[in-house]
């Protein structure tokens, strides 16, 4: 099944697709981002956000989406518009029949990394390594939407079906113990 | 030319529309809320709020949409979800072709009652007045949302050319100038 990751935002918002197969396996599709002029009106931006994300899933068909969780807690300048653009990701998915996940910022770093408080360039190094690239996928912007697809991938239940039967390689088993032992650690929010 | 105000929500989305004339005359058209229960995911319920805002944009043919502007800083508990549905308004509004004004709730009540600081019952009021309703519009939102409509239509450009021309009422022209000082009042924002 295909996953498509959304890091949700106004100016650059994040998109990555990836193939969730056998064993956790997850192979790189796609990865990008929709960028909307700062100088544009604000509702053409969220439409062009709205299109951009709509023609996504048209080319990818992607079976579920996963969207960043945004508080309202950090970035109190930009969060408004990075909130208004999660809620059009949101609705675009539902207007395409598919089911949503949301993740924060600590699970997708944590999926990732096993670490919930791990740097940016971690995340995207982990994200290169895990999906056999050449180079960390840039923008950043970019790499984060490929996190939480594999992320969302990771923590969904053919994951959890995965973990019984012994299919993992090594290198799976080990991001799954990496991946427990920082959920323990993880704050309940 | 008719003017539809939408005061984003997700539990309760408010929406009004009213019909601005010569002489800054408006009258009711319609008022209602788009209701979403809390239980539903929330992609189902910002789809919900999409397709409710989109039927009446069809329904109702506004030349014109008015949105509250939404800050972070106040109801963090509520803000996110509040923003979210003001990006599928403007997105939907885009989607339709049409203008978009975003008013912020000072501007509102300063334009309807000619005080920045007016309590939520004095605006429902001068609705009623204005619109020359038996009541007040319920829910609250409805209310607010009218008044969304009503301020766009007297602060848009439409309004600012009949002032010049003498073809207010008296009443009209108090409005006029009570918003006026109340904008010299207001803290630019």
């Amino acid at each position: 099944m295909r996953i498509l990751g959304i890091d949700p935002g106004l100016t650059r918002c994040g998109v990555g697709v990836v193939e969730l197969g056998a064993g956790r396996r997850v192979r790189f599709i796609h990865a990008g981002v929709i960028r909307t002029p700062p100088s544009d009106p604000l509702e053409q931006r969220l439409l062009a956000v709205s299109r951009g994300i709509s023609a996504l899933i048209t080319e990818f068909t992607p079976g579920a989406v996963a969207v960043e969780r945004v508080f309202a807690q950090h970035n109190l300048r930009t969060v408004m518009g990075t909130a208004q653009a999660s809620g059009i990701a949101l609705a675009m998915a539902a207007e395409h029949g598919l089911p949503v996940g949301l993740h924060t910022p600590s699970e997708v770093k944590a999926a990732i990394t096993g670490y919930g408080s791990a740097a940016k360039l971690q995340v995207g190094t982990m994200v290169m390594r895990i999906l056999g690239l050449d180079e960390i996928p840039k923008p950043a912007d970019a790499a984060d939407a490929l996190a939480l697809a594999i992320c969302h991938g990771w923590r969904g239940s053919v994951g959890a079906g995965l973990e019984a039967n012994g299919s993992e390689t090594p290198a799976q088993r080990a991001w799954r113990e990496a991946e427990k032992s920082a959920g323990k650690r993880r704050v309940a929010s």
